[in-house]
């Protein structure tokens, strides 16, 4: 595959300032490591020294970026060059490939049904009453419980586990290791002998469309009726979901978040990695809840929250700064109770 | 199935409270979903409020809630409303079933025994010399390596992997994705290259009766000699058990906790999501370690901790009181110094 | 096996310091546990009172400590007691070993290689155009995807998981659940819709010679390019490492720590576990960040950091002993402003 400058300006969506007299482009590569054959991109600002050394033929920038043109690199201008950035990488990139194929190790009881070109691969394990529909994929060891539905254009791969009577949306791609629907952690404590009861998680997960859920995280199921993970939500790896949670769509879950049971986000919010939030609260619409922080109550949407316990992302900024003076704080207070004293 | 109310109160060990003349109950749902031919359950007070609206024929609750009996909804005033809504949830559950079977693609060493009535289902792989009791049940693609011996009744949910020579007790559940006995994170430095030289991880683990492990966790052997999960201890998903920690009876551990090696826990304790502890320490019996802390020394029996590094849990809520007015507070301090100055 | 302790001293390059005259020793365990035909050890000054107490024969200890010999226990005195206690442990330790075999049940695609004398087992599954060297291991349900190249002398445990076109070095140990070359959290935001688009992930995952990678353990690949994890550098379980991350030789990382995309790491640091790091950052070489810090910005070589935001580690500690004296410190600046009004 090669392109000309101006062709892929006309892709992106982009202005082409700069030389549009170079050869086919071949690819797409950081500024670092880029040759004349291929463009770069521009998508975060701590980079933009790199744009002097570069040696790609053009690089994919801000619409008001003053760092390019230069001799040999031109400016691709883009209203969203993150957007962009990731168009670029399909004119190139060859995702690998699945034919069609039911491979004859993989165990489909017979009373599954198994939609038109779906991929099963090698020991996949698909157990009774599952629906899996057209076009899916599901790669070796993917074990999928009874009563299971998939939708339409879905991806399951090598070792992802779907447990039972969870419906899984169209277009979801489901990472390795993933388990959705595990059993929440639910347990009665016995006053007398102390020892914990299990309560039977009796419920079921429901995935929504274009969801994607990255390597080995955890889904729990609902202890009664259903949870919720609604259309466009993406969640990192190794994030765990409690039981009977829902979350709004195009919510972002970024890797090794902790959401106790009975958590309720809205839509478009964004939890940075390692937040935990201890359950049975709302998060709304619009939020964003920066790394590391813990959530002990509800958030109101378009809220900024920071910290362990969280509060007004701004506040918490002018506390930190703080903070890391105590000890000079701590001696002036000192100084000013001796001078008193005198 | 289908109850009268006075027969769930029985069973349930309830006092019926308001209209018992209602027909059969034909299920258990949420204050919001169900219907006049359901109960439905209140054991978190933060939703006593849905009582007024909810038509459950009748709602579990404490001895001495005051918002029931309402017209149409009688109240199950139970002693212990969580244990109740446990088992009034397997009053109406119907758990999956595993008939006796051993999958013929299962791969079972020849040295090793299956017990009576156990069910291993397709992919399962069973080393040499190892024992799994009867009644016991080994899902899809489950690897047990050898010298293994799993007791009696014990589940093991699809992809759960045990370790070289561990022991797992009676009634043990093991949900998907969980690793027991792995290695610890044991090196020795060579001082002068800096490189990392492995200590073999020579000792086992040992899981007590009544343990329920669930997704994707981890818990390392013992690099010497034994770790101990005691009988009835219940850890949740994407827990890290260091190498040689023994953690006593019915304690527990939330999502994402993370022990170091060597650390001992007492009986009936509760480290809370995403605590992390250093290692080479005791947490007594009785301790509640709230999210998100970090324990740097041992606890003592009884005592509730929080923060990171952690200490007693009253001091911390008013510490953090404290914290988030650092602001204003170094404000004060520097009106209090200029005061002075004049 | 067994030696006598002169010989034990002689293969751990150790000073016997006590009674040497003992019968042949046949094991290690630990002071507490060992009786008198074993050796034991004192690596951790915690443990120091144990020797008191122990009957192993000899204790591997520091040089200089006082402690030992005592009556029926001699001192084996080592420069590195670590270094010497995992020699130790290799002495009387039989591995578990793995004979040249490709398993009838392995699916492997006819236009891969296997190297001489691999074992590959039951239930592994290996793609198109795959490379695994000599003497390598391959357990039950591995899966490794098309292209991907895996040197000599490497162990991939049972459920371990290379994405496609990745590159494994030799001597490589990929331990139970690892999953190597996953897609990255790379998504643009559609402005007007707020869905989000994925990024393809093209690029690949190249671990060295010597790394070791525990339980559960996930590694994303590259958006574009190469992501490194460089010769000698050990991770432990539930370890989240980002698209495009490098990391330098022998770094540790130690378990539920978690690096967003693009961290550089240099060589010989340690990020202690549930370290969260913002990524597009770079830690220098000889890094220590403590337990549960959060890493907002470049660290330079040689430092010690902590805290969330992480700052310098003796500026942290005298932080942190204020921070749990705030209480009385509010009071202080209260009882200040009242004088002053008087």
């Amino acid at each position: 595959m090669s392109y000309t400058l101006p062709q892929i300006a006309e892709i992106l969506d982009a202005i082409l300032d700069g030389n549009a007299a170079h050869g086919p482009v071949t690819g797409i590569n950081t500024m670092k490591s880029a040759g004349p054959g291929e463009i770069s991109f521009l998508t975060n600002a701590k980079y933009s020294n790199e744009v002097k050394e570069t040696q790609a033929c053009a690089v994919i920038c801000s619409e008001k970026f003053a760092g390019l043109p230069k001799e040999g690199t031109a400016a691709l201008r883009c209203k969203d060059p993150h957007m962009a950035y990731a168009k670029a990488l399909e004119l190139f990139y060859q995702p690998p490939k699945y034919v069609p194929i039911i491979h004859p190790t993989a165990s489909i009881h017979p009373t599954s049904h198994i939609g038109s070109n779906a991929h099963i691969g090698p020991y996949a394990v698909i157990g009774p009453n599952v629906r899996i529909g057209d076009n899916s994929v599901i790669l070796a060891h993917v074990a999928i419980y009874e009563g299971v539905t998939i939708g339409n254009d879905s991806f399951a791969h090598a070792h992802a586990v779907v447990r039972e009577n969870c419906r899984i949306g169209d277009r979801v791609v489901i990472q390795n290791g993933v388990i959705l629907g595990g059993d929440g952690f639910g347990f009665a404590q016995d006053k007398a002998t102390k020892r914990w009861h299990k309560i039977p998680q009796t419920g079921i997960l429901v995935i929504g469309d274009d969801v994607e859920i990255q390597s080995n995280t955890c889904i729990d199921r609902a202890a009664l009726g259903e949870a919720h993970i609604d259309r466009g939500v993406k969640i990192d790896n190794l994030v765990q979901v409690g039981h009977g949670c829902n979350i709004g769509e195009n919510t972002l879950l970024v890797s090794q978040v902790g959401l106790a049971g009975s958590t309720e986000i809205g839509k478009n919010s964004i939890l940075a990695g390692q937040v935990g939030v201890v359950g049975h609260l709302r998060i709304g619409d619009n939020v964003v809840v920066t790394a590391q922080s813990g959530i002990p109550g509800d958030v109101p949407d378009g809220s900024i929250v920071s910290g362990s316990p969280a509060f007004e992302n701004k506040q918490w900024l002018r506390t930190i700064a703080v903070f890391q003076k105590l000890p000079e704080l701590a001696k002036k207070i000192r100084a000013l109770g001796n001078t008193e004293k005198k």
